[in-house]
């Protein structure tokens, strides 16, 4: 009777404070208390319908440990929202609660979402720049060098770092599952003190408005990988299952199934489809969904993957192959590993900077975005900014916060390649902006044209008005040019300036041009 | 009665000789008489079972005028085969007959399969170096032109020809369909004069080892596109069963369902899905099939497609490019437009012979296949090549001619990548047999240095020994190199010779080494 009578007790309370107001695509949480005896987050199922009046989202709940159960919401639009809970349990079924959310506070856009096929936006319409940096295993340091990872990320360019879920390092501060005395894992049991700092870190780059590209299988570390490249398929499962439960509602979520993710053992191709599978059933608002390769390539038109993460520093290393990608994709391209910026004896990690800087460049004229990496041989806090965070001790970052500004003021809906087939150096919109980069060539002068690709052949016309910038893209200057240029009649399809009129350069490498049309072209307000 | 006597008369009677010894891999062909009255292209059902105990295969018949039923069948074996026709005409159904199949004749290796992933063989394990040309319109002109170009490539290096199915031309000398006085075609009545001739040039090419890559539908020429284009459903299938059930039996045939399909008017994505499908369901023996693309590009990962034919001269004008395509599609890469070698005024019609040859080794290091076109300002017959056949004047065919002879005494398997991420210069078999091309690059010395891709790193070892042929591309010369380099040590993954050795090169461009496992490596035989 006395076991009864409090389990009806605790059925009744909402432990915690009362939430606190919830802007819209912030995190709303209801906590419950329930069965603690068992295995709760195996045996427990818990989820909760969540309304506005003219949408219903089901989302899934989860046991956080001590006995306390979690919901957690991402309301998407504002106004009141009322849920009611189910569980198998019934001190944990039927509970309902309403909240009210409020307008998104400024520098919340909302999540990431596919734009115009191979671009990004927010769910507020703000178009997303992907500068991405990777720091796989940041969230398992000490608090010290994570607070430095924030502050770096913080005064960098970056928008999105990849980041392991399960820990890459010998040594993590947390592991995600419990262990027994003999340090054996129990695939049947999380770990929330790992879940709880993984999410304060989370929330921390949301705030910083930096996504978090959370990749859930890697191959790296072959003891603790013995234990997560082995789970059967219900572990594998339940995993999938507990991390979209627990994260999906953090706006700035993006899953990437798996780094590199041909070498991790124990893995078949149907089971990547089945992860995804998991994840596009569990997850109530379709976060954008990945997969990293290393030799062997994984199908992005498959339809559940949002966009191609991809490691290939060649389809970047020179003009005309970027966009080589988007022909047989129709969605965004992203070369979430081109090589690194460093000094290391590795081919991989002893990319100049000049030569990152490049890769970004060659990548956004082809109408695909481009990640950043860093491995420098003595790093700054002995940590190398890829592996763990930290400090950055690399020479482009400035010039990606330099990239960055020119894409922000650019066309809302992206870069494209302008003419793939015959003039490989041009990426911008059709007709209205044009961004010509001429990588390590070192003109002096640059002949003014304009191609017109014959799909868009009414963009073009004798007698529009350019402006033109010159962008020295290592030096992070702009220089405008004191002359309007008028397109002449085109020569087969492409057109010159009248007066076969010329642009003077400044004669050194990884120079832009910036070609808009005047006066009425205007780049998009953040 | 008497009209019934006639009937079952004719029915009873197979007309024609009886049939040759019929060859494996080659046409058997039955002929019936049946009804001729109303429309028998769409009244009458005709197929038939051919078996030869342990296997059965049902092909369609179809109608060919003057009341005669042809049924046609490639046996995919030696020995006996017996057939039973059925019919919706009863005076079609319920035929039998049978035939010996021989072994094949000298040249007579089947049709062409994709082999490897990557690449094709022939049915009887042939490699096929897939040296592809276009003339288009070469089956729609006067008979002494077509005899010219099939004379032209038997000379040539071309094993593949793109030859449109509906004519490019305005006045050619058969048209598909029959036309009333006004010259208006009937979507329902098919000229069997313009088939017979077409299956002529069809066996023709078959016995001087050519392939057919029959282009189905196409957006040239506006008059008779205002008919093609717009058959309605029922026509489009009528269309596509009457051409598969009338050429599916010559083994040289392969559907490329369209070219630049995406300019093809009237035509929605799901009508070429559904073409591929009604193709795929017909075909009893799975020719290749494919699309070309303009400015869109069809998904060649779609599970009809068998491999890539692609329009895009840009992903072959630079290293690192080609390969690009293999990474999402994991089938045969056909470059089958990378522009043509000529001189005329327009930026798809005037490469160099030089440059064209660089795109098919830029091509072929790349794991990919490349097709040739010519279009000069002054032909020899005054057709252009790559419009309508008659003769080359070019100057990249003999040096076709010494790729296709290097790739066929080459691997058996295919030329694959070597190690696209960090090598784009190399492509061979990893451990056995390596290209080394240097496109327009003329170094007079190339230290001597072979990459290991870490997927297959097994492949190289210190002490390897390896021969070198220097090839000029151009001027078709084989130089072999009166030493044997032996692995030294790797340096990171990759491995110089002992004594940092290195090759003498000629100093001039389009040079490339042939470099060998010595002394067991050889090629396979033809």
């Amino acid at each position: 009777m006395r076991i009864l009578a409090c389990a009806l007790l605790a059925s009744l309370i909402l432990t915690g404070p009362a939430p606190a107001a919830v802007e819209q695509w912030g995190v709303f949480e209801a906590s419950l208390t329930g069965p603690a005896d068992r295995n709760p987050f195996v045996d427990t199922q818990l989820s909760a319908d969540f309304t506005n009046g003219h949408q219903t989202i089901s989302v899934h709940g989860f046991y956080d440990g001590g006995g306390v159960y979690r919901i957690r919401f991402m309301p998407p639009e504002q106004g009141r929202w009322t849920y009611r809970t189910s569980s198998n349990h019934p001190e944990l079924a039927g509970k309902t609660g309403s909240f009210d959310c409020s307008a998104p506070s400024p520098g919340n856009h909302g999540p990431v979402r596919v734009s115009h096929v191979y671009h990004f936006a927010y769910a507020d319409g703000t178009p997303f720049v992907c500068i991405g940096t990777t720091c796989y295993a940041w969230a398992h340091e000490p608090d010290a060098i994570e607070d430095q990872t924030l502050a770096t990320l913080k005064e960098s360019p970056f928008d999105k770092v990849r980041m392991c879920l399960i820990p890459s390092l010998a040594d993590p501060v947390f592991w995600p599952y419990q262990r027994d005395a003999d340090g054996k894992f129990d695939p049947t049991r999380f770990n929330p003190d790992y879940f709880h700092h993984l999410e304060h870190r989370i929330q921390q780059l949301a705030d910083q408005g930096v996504q978090a590209d959370l990749i859930l299988f890697h191959p790296y570390k072959k003891f603790a990988m013995s234990f997560f490249d082995r789970l059967d398929d219900a572990g594998d499962d339940l995993y999938l299952h507990y991390v979209v439960a627990r994260l999906a509602a953090y706006r700035n979520v993006w899953w990437s199934l798996a780094n590199e993710y041909g070498q991790v053992k124990h893995k078949t191709d149907s089971d990547w489809d089945h992860f995804f599978q998991v994840i596009q059933a569990d997850d109530p608002y379709q976060h954008l969904r990945s997969i990293h390769n290393a030799a062997k390539f994984y199908d992005p038109n498959k339809p559940w993957v949002t966009h191609a993460c991809i490691q290939n520093g060649s389809a970047v290393a020179d003009f005309g192959r970027a966009v080589l990608y988007r022909d047989l994709c129709p969605k965004p391209i992203v070369y979430d590993e081109v090589c690194y910026e460093g000094d290391i004896d590795r081919r991989w990690g002893k990319l100049s900077a000049e030569e990152l800087v490049m890769r970004f460049w060659l990548g956004t004229i082809g109408g695909t975005y481009v990640g950043h990496g860093e491995v420098y041989s003595h790093p700054p806090l002995g940590i190398d900014w890829t592996a763990g965070g930290g400090k950055l001790a690399g020479q482009s970052p400035p010039r990606l916060a330099f990239l960055r500004a020119i894409l922000e003021s650019g066309p809302a809906d992206g870069i494209e390649p302008i003419d793939e087939f015959y003039q490989t150096h041009y990426g911008g919109k059709a007709g209205q902006y044009y961004l010509v980069y001429f990588g390590k060539d070192s003109p002096a002068r640059w002949r003014f044209m304009l191609p017109q690709d014959p799909p868009h052949k009414t963009a073009l016309a004798a007698g529009m008005p350019f402006h033109v910038d010159v962008l020295d893209t290592w030096n992070m200057t702009i220089t405008p040019v004191d002359k309007i240029y008028t397109l002449a009649k085109p020569i087969d399809s492409d057109f010159p300036a009248e007066g076969d009129a010329t642009v003077q350069l400044p004669g050194r490498p990884y120079i832009a041009l910036r070609i808009v049309h005047w006066p009425d072209f205007s780049g998009h307000d953040r």
